[in-house]
């Protein structure tokens, strides 16, 4: 069993400082599972802004939805991966390395910041992994996400340890 | 050598039962392969609604193909990433588990079901597999998908022994 | 450690045939890392179509940005990727195989060659890998892409040596 380097506690109180906290995980009416493991390494379902059963943000960014606004959605959208990962996955203490992010970001077609929304998240996970929580990304603008969201974040995540072990 | 807990006689008897069939792979004119194994993952290319040599539907999802024909032509792309997965991966009995699915629809702005056609493509994994085929997943709204078909799968499949292995 | 099969000079050589060469890696201003590397996995972020600090590609494939700019942008990915694992992951002789090629192509609505911008990609890492160059790949025709390039490319490859052992 690798030892996580950073404790739970350690990590909440990082994430405080960031403004942030660790919700509830938000679960969906669709036929899928919001992240599985496999062999350390957990996939995530592409994670919406929805907290406490609402959508924090619809429409695209630009007219409808500002630059701010987006920016707090990112956020959220790397919360609810950081829930299903306490949830499911040993614990957020159980993050060895983030390996990969995919942004969709739904924007008008002026609208050219949506690399800037993608840094909301990245720097969230930066903030509380430090150095484990730097990633390649890739940033995408597209027609239209699940629910008229502006930002839908898919992130593939290395474990410290098999998360039955882990929760054991 | 794992088991697989589900013969392939059960398994092309579940696929029946579900209305669908393991048709015959179709190849591609680009210059790409349909899968590649590595450390008992399979990643498949993105599939699209090809059946026999033909597209099942051409044209956005909306006043082009409807929700019906969007829906079978998420099926078709299962079909297809499971006549890859049978020819190349040991078998469709070697899925240990579905990692994540990734689903493109080319659908019109005001076309609000994109969830729904990936749920067609879900539904058929998980009700071959099912637990194991339950998947976290993606469903994206794009501008455009080769050959302008309305839906584009992309499947990360785990496998219960290596190809080679499985097929000795 | 494996023996990889392919001397560094040999791949430089063929670089050279195919017209292309191994450029310095092109850096961010944004939050993020090109490449990360786990269990013998090399994770890409999207290449842009960066070269000497500048876009070789602005626009949309189609009325912008011709066919042929956009192959030769295409390129500019795969070489900005080989960049990367040449610098990160051990040496471009590193490469085991590639196992997916997401392709992200910006086009107007009519410009229907967008599998013909990713066989551009894909032939360069046929070309110089051969067999083990070859890859799934999915290729998705979206609305707007960072800094506006017509073309993204994401790449996840395996190693043949974890890039300390490699570099060692």
């Amino acid at each position: 069993m690798r030892m996580s380097t950073v404790s739970r506690a350690v990590l909440l109180s990082r994430l405080a400082e960031l403004g942030s906290t660790l919700p509830a995980p938000e679960t969906t009416i669709y036929d899928y599972v919001p992240i599985k493991v496999h062999d350390r390494i957990a996939y995530l379902a592409g994670q919406i802004p929805k907290l406490d059963g609402s959508l924090v943000a619809v429409g695209r960014a630009g007219r409808e939805v500002s630059l701010e606004q987006a920016v707090a959605a990112s956020r959220v959208c790397v919360e609810q991966a950081l829930a299903w990962i306490d949830a499911k996955a040993g614990g957020i203490e159980n993050v060895e390395q983030v390996l990969r992010m995919d942004c969709y970001v739904a924007a008008d077609d002026d609208f050219t910041q949506i690399s800037d929304i993608a840094d909301a998240a990245s720097g969230l996970l930066i903030g509380l992994y430090g150095e484990a929580g730097r990633h390649p990304r890739s940033v995408i603008g597209v027609a239209q996400l699940p629910r008229r969201v502006p930002v839908l974040l898919e992130l593939t995540v290395a474990l410290a340890n098999e998360p039955d072990a882990a929760s054991a």
